[in-house]
């Protein structure tokens, strides 16, 4: 026992060659999903894994998708039961059915990883990672101040009612506070296309001018655009999405003044807790922690960074 | 530029192998040290840059370790004029005089990622590494509790007085209330052996019986170990320091029951930002953001794990 401690602590000092490091196996599990955010997650989980394969010779991953909560439980306790993980990279489909099964992970000693949605109990993950919510809002606020420098009149539409959305609405009503927009009206579009087409559609028979719109995401956005577009309405002057869909993304790296800016959430996170696990595997550097992963301003500058063609999303 | 920008994408999400990649430089300044937790940052900087260096063939690393704030402010004005960065990772030896130099960095277009003392305006960095102070205190008292079931009566040694030392201690004492832990006096040792041998013979003078005693740091856990012993007393149960220097981690270690425990402070929080830092140049995996190293409690359990044999600290 001795001697294999200070053995492992000699290996990691002296950063051995990979073939003399014992193989540890990564358990990642996350929902399964072929459009949306979700489904850039699935594709960005699949992009480290490739990655890290070749990167760590020393690291073997397990990549499960599951339809549900139930399967993604029977997931881990397979990861766990057969595969020996010794770290487990797990985006909750819920967080009370999820969280025992993850408990009983850690407690064997393996490492543990959750990514953007909490489980129902503290303390059970080494490290968390996620988005930024009120940093959303007030990035899209901070924008919506730089482009109307003189204030103006503007409708929000909000996502499903939830701490997110309120986190997201409290940042950006700070962010414009005092900078003379006004905001005509607020309401659900609940992260929806065809709910966000109807909202669009009363605000404009409600409003005879509207200067631009914070639909504070992007299917949101794209149910705005053809509202307004239905409509025939020329005075908004532009509309604000948000999370970097990449049909989104092109628009405003192609220079379209409706769709000037982006605000990342990005499912790109998944891949962020996954190199991290494989750093506190293969390093000595900690990764115990939290890591809010921030929100950032997408303009044609930089649009090109955040594009990337083959994620379904 | 479109076609530069399409190619960029393409390189990322197809994962093309290093040798078709853009060579991409990483400016680290950190304080130059010898020994203490600054000299543990110095071994951890160098020991990430070694291993990256053969992790990821397409990163060229300029490390430049600096005795005082004005040299690190010409090392870091060199990196940005002769050496052409993309990135820095900084750890300032003082937030003021380096927030001009390394807001320069972030104009010219290069990330930035900020190491453990924040700069004098918010928003410069791209990546904020950071330990966590309320959870070391958190995680220290804690372990009192668990230690000292039925209660107790304790010392405390406090840190320069600053906010790293009140957020320690609040979150020290909310961990112990209720425990019945009763916290018979509290004075600064200033993380200094010296000044804590002296606050310890005067705590050991006035109070005939002390059972245990959060040191709160390892420097200071030492002064009070010889002022405890030069006094002849044997009522102390134990002494918690903290921040994980290697001698008292193998105390710990080879079961030690004066130093049952540690917690981490880790110097080698550097390696994790220059970590990310290099999976944020050659990843689509978003690294903006704010990472909050957590402080993780030691036992003999696990000591081998933080234990670094090459490291000075």
């Amino acid at each position: 026992m001795h001697m294999k401690v200070i053995l492992a602590g000699t290996a990691m000092a002296l950063a051995l060659p990979a073939a003399a490091q014992e193989t540890q196996t990564v358990g990642v599990s996350i929902p399964a999903a072929t459009h949306g955010w979700a489904g850039g997650m699935n594709y960005f989980a699949q992009e480290a894994v490739d990655r890290l394969e070749e990167v760590y010779p020393q690291l073997d991953f397990v990549l499960a998708t599951a339809g549900d909560a139930a399967e993604q439980v029977s997931d881990i306790e397979d990861m766990l039961a057969t595969r020996n993980i010794d770290a487990l990279v797990v985006l909750p489909f819920e967080s009370d059915p999820l969280t025992g099964p993850v408990a009983a992970v850690a407690d064997s000693g393996a490492w543990v990883t959750v990514v953007d949605r909490g489980l129902s109990q503290e303390g059970i993950e080494d490290l968390y990672v996620a988005g930024d919510n009120p940093g959303f809002g007030r990035v899209s606020g901070e924008f919506m101040t730089s482009q109307m420098p003189d204030g103006g009149d503007i409708v929000v539409l909000r996502g499903i009612p939830t701490t997110i959305d309120n986190e997201r609405v409290e940042g950006f009503e700070e962010a414009i506070d005092g900078s003379g927009i006004n905001v005509l009206a607020m309401e659900h579009g609940n992260w929806n296309r065809d709910d966000s087409f109807t909202v669009m559609q009363d605000f404009l028979s409600r409003y005879p001018n509207i200067d631009a719109v914070w639909a504070s995401d992007d299917d949101m956005a794209i149910g705005v655009l053809a509202a307004i577009e239905a409509a025939g309405r020329d005075d908004v002057q532009f509309v604000l999405g948000g999370a970097g869909m990449k049909e989104m993304i092109a628009r405003t790296r192609d220079g379209d003044p409706m769709i000037p800016a982006n605000v990342t959430y990005p499912p790109a996170m998944i891949g962020t807790a996954i190199e991290l696990t494989a750093v506190g595997l293969t390093s000595s550097a900690p990764v115990s922690g939290e890591f809010t992963i921030g929100s950032v301003l997408i303009t044609p500058d930089n649009a090109e960074d955040y594009y990337f063609p083959d994620s379904p999303f």
